[in-house]
């Protein structure tokens, strides 16, 4: 029995006048464990839907499913909150890689590693240029990801992000109270449903970082769409990598941190 | 030489209208590898200021450092990144602990774990009733951290925390780019400097997960202000922890989650 991704509470309101006493939703937090070849792995704090997607997507993300054919069996116990995860040749990988190493890499990368050792493994510098976009569209397609997000309208504690066809149609879209999470839905979606993600855009509400831009990289997403800033680093390596990152869509304007030449106005 | 935590960059600026190439100001991302007695102990992306406080803040946060008194080394190297951290005592208890375990609690405990292994361990209920508030105090503290927050404003990519005096006066703001930093750059300059934290009120910009609320209770706060919502776990928490959560404070209104009784009308 998955737990709801959203409950009731009473709360006290208060509007600047006068206290009342009222019913409001707020977000689930769902901590699910992922055991991988019998080992307790890590464990992800969540919203409590599309779990299964969300392990597949955090996985590759990671580096540790490199390759989705080795996946040998999925399971999800949603009453303990835990996912099994059989994957085949990781563990030798991840004696190869050393599991200090690996397990401290889930909050942050040493500086060594931190964009050569496990994204290395799995990120290529993107150099098609088969995307293109009106800056209109970018607007539009945040709006249409905002518009749809019932979750985040009746909490207003989760984060969003979408992917969309170039033509602007909204193909699958997914939120989580992790900043992460969401991101790591569509890629668990896409590779265990075989939905091929280069030429796609994607969106995301939140802020531009350099884990979620490896993330857009793994997706070979050449234009990633974001309410929010991008920082320094994300920047860099989307400059390094191929991608285009358009931020701080909001109020009808946008910023373009990097490779503008996949943006044009209408009628160009 | 630290690094700067907002760093100028070209980019376009589309404004609905027309595009024009402007610099603006983007924050920087700064991965910073605590070393722990001699091992390489845990990698933190952060804002490059306040790197001494911030670990002192996470290692405390984490149950790690539980006495500063047992805290003999903290020296910081700005050009590589590395902070030297020797703590007394602490290789017995991580030994006992299980490494591993410990390891993968950086980013979410294992569900038998979440609340009551490393947590349970610094973490006590606050029965003191210290603090009250009125509503409207709520609000002036956080329009009053937002107000000083340049870095935001300037890069749009930050998280703020900032701790008051029941009477309205702020003591210590802080900024980072990672959703827990603020709060820990925070931390970490109470136990350094010997600040007594309880009978203060804590404001933080962002969600109030259950992470932030465990950060709260061990600072001993009794009143945690976010400008976001909470989820049903922090508000569990705070519950059994007895903490009240004033969230969504913004345009003149709030909401109480919990222990509305630290709160009241001014005139009543």
């Amino acid at each position: 029995m998955e737990p709801s991704a959203k409950k009731s509470r009473a709360l006290i309101r208060y509007d600047g006048e006068k206290t009342c006493e009222v019913v409001d939703e707020v977000a689930t937090e769902w901590p699910v464990t992922i055991v991988l070849n019998g080992q307790e792995f890590a464990t992800l704090v969540c919203s409590p839907d599309y779990v299964e997607d969300l392990s597949v997507g955090y996985l590759a993300s990671e580096g540790v499913l490199s390759d989705y054919a080795r996946l040998t069996e999925l399971s999800y116990d949603d009453r303990t909150g835990t996912v099994y995860v059989d994957i085949g040749g990781v563990d030798a990988w991840m004696k190869e890689s050393g599991s200090k190493r690996y397990l401290t890499s889930c909050c942050g990368k040493s500086r060594q590693s931190f964009v050569f050792y496990s994204d290395a493994r799995t990120t290529r510098a993107l150099d098609s240029r088969k995307v293109r976009l009106t800056y209109a569209a970018c607007i539009e397609m945040m709006e249409a990801m905002q518009a749809q997000s019932g979750l985040f309208r009746d909490t207003g504690g989760v984060n969003n992000a979408a992917l969309f066809e170039q033509n602007g149609t909204l193909l699958l879209s997914r939120m989580d109270i992790g900043r992460h999470n969401a991101l790591d839905k569509l890629y668990g979606h896409c590779l265990s449903n075989g939905v091929p993600m280069d030429g796609k855009v994607l969106a995301f509400s939140g802020r531009v970082s350099s884990e979620v831009l490896l993330k857009a990289a793994k997706m070979r997403c050449e234009i990633l769409l974001s309410k929010s800033a991008a920082t320094d680093l994300a920047i860099e390596l989307a400059e390094e990598l191929g991608i285009t990152i358009v931020g701080f869509i909001r109020n009808g304007s946008l910023n373009v941190y990097s490779y503008p030449e996949r943006l044009y106005k209408a009628g160009e």
